[in-house]
């Protein structure tokens, strides 16, 4: 609730309005919770907001969009830490993403990653939301270069990939189960490195 | 040619005929050059093969282990780096990959990807193989354990995986496109940590 919504970027620049807007994000949580991503569709939506199909596909350009704005407002439990410790902040991005995914929250997603792959509007919709994620989460690493523990040579969003690929391999191959061991030891292996000592450059 | 094939692992164990297992992935293979993704069946190999469909299940339990290992065996021209250097065949590793991917080798691998979200038996293809890929690519980083110059207390096939997730992820959202120097900082920032110099534990 209150996070601002990503779709403003995939939306053809169209005046929302508010009121309608809410309705339709509702009626379409409303409808995956009933009845699950089968249940979905535009149309079930457009019924179920009392809206027409051409407000919907005005502010959401594919039904993946729509989809991504109904999963990222799910996403509202998972914390955006800021502890002022870049790797704490990296181990509970980490795991809380995971246990989110694991946790029932994954199932809308990885069935979008599925349609991406053969659905041109999904893609878009998908390439989209993970930029302004890693924009996001990048902000971690930025936060540590301003602080002065992060290296200011490398590319923040770049890196916050490393770990936010890692979740969607564990979570595209089911294997969610991580323990809170191995979610420290890839944010060591990434904040130390993984070289040997005397290999720092 | 003449890599290993990984399908032993999701064989059920029967033995398996060389001549036959040859002719049944050929036929795969042909049938994916001619009519792509959509052309491909287990009845349109068999066919192809002169084989019987009970025979291909027999040692592919499902279509995506069979389109496993013909996509491994594509990939053979895609190099395993063993330069005596762990950086430097990171970087090798994770550009070829993608190359190859981007030079159309990705194709399957994302057709199965996408299947094996609502395909039990690609899942369980798709897990089988990623785990014996970390293993094999795990090697980099064993090898420089046993050189004394990568940390004992990484586990290599979590870190690997680093690696492999970010391609996946990349693959899934068709930004292959890296340049030399992107690899490079990826590897940099995995091998030589992104704390600064003062944060190194």
């Amino acid at each position: 609730m209150g996070k601002p919504t990503t779709t403003r970027r995939t939306s053809i620049g169209s005046q929302r309005n508010p009121a309608s807007e809410e309705a339709i994000l509702q009626a379409a949580q409303a409808i995956l919770l009933e009845g699950g991503l089968q249940a979905f569709s535009i149309e079930a939506v457009a019924k179920r907001a009392k809206a027409g199909k051409p407000t919907i596909y005005r502010w959401w350009p594919s039904k993946a969009a729509l989809l991504l704005d109904v999963y990222h407002r799910q996403k509202d439990g998972v914390p955006h830490p800021d502890t002022g410790d870049v790797r704490e902040d990296l181990v509970q991005f980490l795991a809380g993403l995971m246990g989110f995914w694991r946790d029932g929250g994954g199932a809308i997603f990885r069935s979008i990653i599925a349609e991406a792959q053969s659905d041109a509007g999904a893609l878009e919709a998908l390439q989209s939301y993970v930029l302004s994620r890693c924009l996001q989460t990048g902000e971690i690493l930025r936060r540590g270069q301003a602080r002065g523990t992060v290296r200011n040579d490398i590319d923040p969003d770049l890196v916050i990939e490393l770990f936010s690929s890692f979740a969607w391999s564990r979570l595209l191959t089911s294997r969610l189960e991580v323990t809170r061991q191995q979610v420290e030891q890839i944010v060591s292996a990434v904040v130390d490195g993984v070289a040997a000592e005397s290999q720092h450059q």
